[in-house]
């Protein structure tokens, strides 16, 4: 049976970037950039207030007190029309180009002007250095300078730099799209009373959010029932997308239609069974859509164009489900999104009460994060199993307790993912 | 001038919650739950498996090795035909229904079956303990109880468990519908090539971008030249909205147009500038739409269903502009999507290295957050002030530091709020 991280391992292998395409930029927020973003001019393009007050000459005001001769104000977006000579200044206004001859922007709020028509002004302070309250051109970023590398999420300071460059449109990958579909003769619709035997398709709703909550586009298939002829016919079209998820049908011992069905469908097993708890009859395989059908699966080289749908069957117990989800799952999309199949970052925290991992397996805990003036702390949620979703929606991440049977005291420093 | 924890309070008073509406459940992701979330059943709704076994007596299996008779099988969502007897066993998939008489389920890696028809199972393991490996009836939540209160984010874990309870609608608190409005004759569209004096219109991309991360519905509402004309045309138009944010405009000694015009449109100023840096220029204020023209503008109290626009006028700078959003506009959408106007909440991270607050103001200072297993850790990012859009796309978090002129030694804890 796999660990956590050979199952991290063999889902890399095949979670390699979508392909590239062009979006406008205000659809690019969340995507991944396929190409760099370079300074197309100086930036700033000439040199620039950072301040109201009045451009002035650094030698003429090497003292306070002195009075000045306003020649002109200068908005942003307006042109000096004069440069300045010994004795003069301009009224500048934030983000405005300086007049040439100026080297030094004084406050407004150090300055006075002397008459109604503002034509004079007395520059409060003395001995300001020149080039104070200036951006000078290109300080920020020469032309040619790469400012955003591709393989960068964009953000939104991503958007206002790409803006910046002159990008209304970019290059970015692909964001995936998901399937997700329910299995099993036990499940009602969620507007539906359950009769003896049946549960709610509760996992379907909450996957799909869980997805799309991770950027991905997720569609809800609807559920399969036990059965060949509804199985297929749902795989069939859920093997259209870039992931497939399945919920429910892998558990040992269970109807074993689900791996029967995905095999018949041309999707080869990867795994089957990993070392977790909650989670471990997670089933991962992988479809090659134009693979010739005496070829054996392999991993894909570098720059494979081939189309593949990856498929995870997930366990039918909703946290199992949740916990699969967010480890596994999200590591594919991130790879398939261009940000690499790494597994999910830790947020470490000290543990606020001592915690025995029970078992025989690495156990991933719902626990309750919180950040304090001395660093994050956290402590996990009662919990009745890997059914109990109520309980589940108390926490706001887990904690990752890696040795089993081991005893946490407080204070311990452990790995947690946060939702 | 108010301090930064004034201007909290001030916008807090007015962004109070939006109206109610139902939606789909598959629309909720990310609203505020308006009702509490009851079982209207026992969960689980009867004594069910948590593991593939066979459901058996305990008193039959005190000693390993014990061998019964197998009645049938139960899969999840099939209803037990027989009850068990002495000697008997049920085989029994994760999540199916107990048959009565039964009061443990032995995992199936703990069994033989004997016989090519399954009709015998040899219990390799004997002295498990009564209950084990099952969840009783209602014992994660009995019907009746309050699963998720009133006023709850919705995750995708709420969804799970809103989807459990039958609840295909809720009921929600809207969100919040933004227009962003750009102003300044200097500001070129992002395909265009920039003159003299000119920028792109940078801020209004990345604000609309930030504030749909944000959960709110945002619109571009493009730019308003400096004159009265279009500036009043587009605050009308954005005016409509739950919040207006307008970028550039509100500097001290700048074109004085905008204030004029939100007066003239009736919207009431609460504060103009902050101790802050980057960010001292922010103006708020507050239109209520159907306040009679002689009534002074007052704080709403609880239940208060006036309808108004909460207008934010945001500093030019890309970098003042990005921080008065994390600030103050995010705080604003929190109240007004039902999450409560509190201050946005601090990850804390040591600082990796010395940093001196110069100048005479708070600062709120672009910087990287690392998280390691011995806590966060963070440092400021070079940054040549508050028009360094390109430095500001290399950090991921922003460090407060709250007092001015003071300096902060490695190591100490500081506040921390991630992008």
């Amino acid at each position: 049976m796999l660990t956590v991280a050979q199952a991290w391992e063999a889902i890399a292998q095949w979670a390699t970037p979508l392909p590239e395409l062009r979006v406008p930029l205000d659809e690019a927020l969340g995507l991944v950039l396929a190409e760099p973003g370079i300074a197309d001019l100086d930036s700033p393009p000439f040199d620039k207030s950072l301040m109201d007050g009045y451009a002035v000459r650094q030698a003429d005001v090497a003292t306070a007190g002195v009075t000045l001769t306003v020649l002109e104000e200068v908005l942003a977006g307006q042109v000096p029309r004069r440069p300045l000579g010994p004795g003069q200044a301009t009224r500048i206004m934030t983000g405005a180009m300086l007049p040439e001859g100026a080297d030094l922007v004084v406050p407004v709020e150090q300055t006075r002007t002397l008459n109604a028509d503002r034509s004079q002004v007395e520059i409060a302070t003395g001995g300001l250095p020149a080039g104070k309250n200036i951006l000078r051109r290109a300080e920020s970023t020469p032309r040619g300078t790469t400012v955003i590398p591709a393989g960068r999420l964009i953000r939104a300071v991503e958007v206002g730099c790409l803006a910046e460059l002159g990008k209304s449109s970019v290059r970015v990958i692909r964001s995936p799209r998901v399937g997700v579909l329910a299995t099993g003769d036990e499940l009602v619709a969620v507007s539906e009373r359950p009769g003896p035997g049946q549960i709610r398709n509760s996992n379907e709703p909450m996957l799909v959010a869980q997805l799309r909550q991770a950027g991905s586009q997720a569609f809800s298939l609807g559920v399969a029932r036990d059965n060949v002829a509804d199985l297929r016919r749902l795989v069939q079209r859920g093997l259209e997308y870039d992931v497939l998820v399945l919920s429910g049908g892998v558990s040992a011992g269970q109807v074993d239609l689900v791996p029967t069905v995905l095999a018949e469908c041309g999707v080869q097993p990867v795994f089957h069974k990993i070392q977790l708890r909650p989670g471990q009859p997670l089933w991962f395989g992988v479809l090659e859509r134009n693979r010739p059908a005496t070829e054996r699966l392999s991993p894909p080289g570098t720059g494979s164009t081939r189309e593949r749908c990856l498929v995870f069957g997930l366990p039918g117990n909703p946290v199992s489900s949740l916990v699969c989800c967010e480890l596994f799952v999200k590591t594919a999309l991130r790879g398939l999104a261009g940000l690499g199949a790494t597994p999910p970052a830790p947020t470490w925290a000290k543990l606020t009460a001592p915690h025995t991992n029970g078992g025989s397996r690495p156990t991933w805990h719902p626990a309750v994060l919180a950040f304090t003036p001395t660093g994050p702390e956290v402590a996990t949620v009662p919990w009745v199993g890997s059914a109990d979703l109520s309980a589940t929606a108390r926490a706001n991440a887990m904690i990752g307790f890696e040795q089993p049977g081991q005893h946490y005291p407080a204070g311990t420093w452990v790995p947690v993912l946060a939702w």
